[in-house]
């Protein structure tokens, strides 16, 4: 299948571009760039030695002609521009936010500027979005934060109260993404940690909520606070929520890892086994952890993930493998770096 | 004054000889550890030019003789065992956790072990601890942890509901001591978040909730998830709990400003400027931003401090001020790092 | 063909395991670690979620009857050991040191003990070792260091003055191996830059003097100066020697870039671009760049790997590859992750 | 003693005022920044507690009239235009290059347009150089390699050839300024190592050779590598020469022993104990070690400083104090942070 990446000079882009030369099935013939259109793909990506030599071109739809398949990884606001001048035919995973939320509102709310329609949501993992997914052929990606709060949390419907979810949640600074900002450079980060979108403003918030309602069929609400970790990849979610019965952390134990049965990429740990991030590097796993705090009668969840990997260009893979009938896991099966 | 330092090894000891040697009021000598007894000092703190020469010796009760001041450094339970054979007559600010819990119950339920009795609660920069600390000549300094999630939520008693308090803190490595295992070793950690003690179970809880209880006058209840970050120093605590009344940014930050208008050490930083880990390293100071999350009627704070500083050694130092009458910045006039 | 690792628990047998697990030839069916012999593998590596179910064993002859390829990672002198109750049918790969020097009198400097003789040395980018390789049943890999400053020095003999090699090169905390001592603590290692094993007795300065002496014909000399870097994976090496004849950077830079025309996997960057570790994260690719200095007449190289992937497991498999007859990039085409 | 700093808003000029505000004698009475000019000290600064409440002015000649010492922290170039305009009976401290080399013909060749000409070179630890800065009303601080290398070489003139003098040196990113630019955010420099002004052209080699002539009396030459480290602050400088004559460690150390004997910032650690930098952060310290490699008879020294500490701003002070006729120590009698 022949597949076209619009805006690939970022970390998300860069990210699918490496995945994609993995893909047994999925041969990239499309790179373009805004700002870096005309440059050398290795002078921005320095790792992409399996690119050297070609060049980011600048968008023109017919570059996107012959493309079965195709990536936007673009700013939110940009998506619903191109897609217009893409291919009908084409299957799109769309990595930016464009097309996540079903509310205007909520998007006015949080974006702002028009409302351009909701996709199929990609949460890859869990109901009912896989099957959903699986008849699309436009689907939205979901936000890192997003990817790994829904899914530390959707288990827990039946047993927590998911209308005062609590969420703190520490990101790696490619997160920020690839722009040269005075509180992003490495003076500022290194052994520091900093929050930021502080007060419940996180633009993530109503696609987890979304996400949740629909898992669990009440209004879920979330309080999360984003932090910026010093390492440049990897989130780290604590999620809690009251308890609504009387359970134990064996008992969520269970419940969680029969929720995952047919996730291959979450794992949920052996209890008193913690997610942690490295361990995720690169890839397109999840690990879980929950406990039942007595003391508080709180579920507590510890869900780890790579943002550029799961969070971003892995689970877009994973969803354009579901969208082509293809193995969900296809070019995706690779353990993260650990170290 | 003649002071000694009993445990002198570890990173809150090595921090604590660090501002000795600034101190206008305190001369170390006596520094005493137990498993590098003998060795020099710069060879376990290469850092510590000013003690070149000087080497640690094993504890003997007869080298605190002379002291005014005690320093105890010491992991908990031991603290309590070398009591009897100091000088009773010396002030003494104890760093561990032995005499920092009223309640037995709570003890045993934490540490377990025997039980040592309850000291003066050392957390300096607000009452009624203070005013208490400044009549007393046993002192037990708060935890790291303790330090900035007590600081950061006891100004909210009258506008949250303390008896549920979330607190997610990331702590940087020194505060796992400076011990050698595996999980701790730099390429486990680098680049990585995972968290511990999960589930509600650190032993900071109970003086936090203790801290606070007494503070509000109502019962606080906290649930505590700590992370273990990829930094050397340095303490990120977010605070949420809901709301007890309708109230703005604007109002609880005035709330917290007027809070801590006699807190020298504590900033709450302008209203949407966040605390920095790294702004206050090697330093007593706190920062400390608030916010009303409208979306789900919760007051969220956080709290940055340097684990070994105001978490530590520096807080120590600004009880011992208190105990012995000096100003309480003597020897503590100094700013965070920053980079 | 089945495949049996030798030592898989350090941080070497970690990403050989994690690489294996891509391989398309290769089948993982004997995996065995001394100290943590019946731990689940995931317990020791939470990455290799492709393992998940699987525990090490303890070493027994008998689990490696049937394998056709065996790799060893193993501290140095252990390789030696186990080597006689190997089948004498398996091709061998030995990751560890005991069969690179040809000297005895090299071996027991640098290393002491038994001099166990020498394989055929696996620096399998370049000639003639490509070659011999290829015909070896047993081939000793390389050193971390050694692969990157042979890399990097053995274009260089007809242009400088490889007698007198200057060589300092600072590597990622792997390379000091998964082991709990104080001076690899995150807390020690963070933020800061030491050097170690000073003065010249580094122990693969042997092997890199042996490697660059069968290349260039002539006695190689090296003074190298290793230094441990606050991250977990890379080395980066910088080379310099005098120059034996008056030539400017674009003269050498096409000398290298001629040199490694069939090295696929060495990459000798633009002018003016230079090596960076993180692009080579996980990969088996090298990155080169040169400058003559004309200031002081010498020629300056810089080199960077990935100590963990080049500089131990990929370069391993890429031997396999070769020793097998199968094409020597087989599960290694893989960029490095960037970010 | 009534003080100016120009040029404060960068990380040489925040490390200035965070020193300052300790210092005895000094009292900071005017501040200046240029882009930053009306903005908080603590908004680009937030450690600086201490000057809480104050802004940075833009520069105005009649706020300097009252100063006694005035430090200029200013990209190099600037420092020379504002010179006419400031009091001719201040002292002035430069932290930038414009007034380090004798030579035009270097300035001219390293740094480009007009000449300013040479004032006493500031480097405080040694001789020539004390005794002529203590005679000086201004003085040239200078640069952070130039610092830690210089010491590092200058004890060797008797016994190793000066001529060609080989340095790796690796800094942590502070030392490229605080400026937002891609290559210096966390993203790309987080866990990877890279060079930089490769190929013997970084700026602070003619200064380098400029000072090692006059310490030798011989004419020296660096070929000097610089390396962008993953850390915030600190320099760790790898020396290497040919001997000149057959010694040992031990008498090298000796030797280096005797040079610093009255240079109370500077330390040369027992023999095998390495320098590592983050002993040094935030303080005036220099740590050194030296080595004979028998094996290439080269002399090995590694030296570590903190670049903004005594590479910049404590050296600065150290200066001023020599200047004014003050103890040398006067407000940098504290160790560096260590962790």
């Amino acid at each position: 299948m022949k597949v076209g990446v619009v805006g690939a000079s970022g970390y998300a882009g860069g990210e699918l571009l490496r995945l994609l030369a993995f893909h047994p099935q999925f041969e990239v013939n499309a790179i373009t760039a805004h700002s870096n259109a005309g440059e050398q793909i290795t002078s921005v990506h320095p790792q992409l030695q399996s690119y050297a030599g070609k060049k980011f071109s600048a968008f023109s739809p017919s570059d996107f002609l012959s493309c079965d398949l195709i990536f936007l990884a673009l700013p939110h606001g940009e998506s619903a521009k191109v897609i217009a001048s893409l291919p009908t035919s084409a299957k799109i995973v769309d990595l930016g936010a464009d097309f996540r939320l079903e509310s205007a509102q909520q998007w006015s709310k949080y974006y702002g500027g028009d409302y351009a329609g909701a996709w199929t949501y990609g949460l890859a993992d869990i109901e009912p979005f896989k099957t959903l997914i699986s008849k699309s052929t436009k689907v939205a990606n979901p936000g890192c934060y997003a990817t790994s709060i829904a899914l530390g949390t959707a288990p827990a419907s039946s047993i927590a109260d998911l209308s005062d979810v609590v969420v703190v949640a520490a990101s790696g600074t490619t997160g920020a993404g690839r722009s040269a900002k005075i509180n992003l450079i490495a003076s500022e980060v290194a052994g520091s940690l900093t929050s930021y979108k502080f007060g419940g403003v996180h633009q993530h918030t109503p696609e987890i909520e979304q996400a949740l309602t629909k898992v669990s069929g009440t209004a879920a609400k979330i309080s999360f606070t984003p932090i910026l970790a010093p390492m440049p990849r990897g989130i780290l979610s604590t999620i809690t929520a009251k308890l609504t019965k009387a359970t134990s952390t064996e008992e969520v134990h269970a419940l969680y890892s029969t929720y995952f049965t047919d996730s291959q990429f979450v794992t949920v740990l052996p209890i008193g086994v913690m997610p942690k991030t490295s361990a995720l590097t690169g890839s397109n796993h999840v690990q879980i952890q929950v406990a039942v705090d007595s003391h508080t009668s709180r579920l507590v969840v510890s869900v780890a993930i790579d943002n550029l990997g799961k969070g971003a260009a892995a689970q877009a893979i994973q969803n354009a493998n579901l969208m082509c009938g293809l193995d969900e896991a296809a070019g995706l099966r690779f353990d993260g770096l650990g170290v």
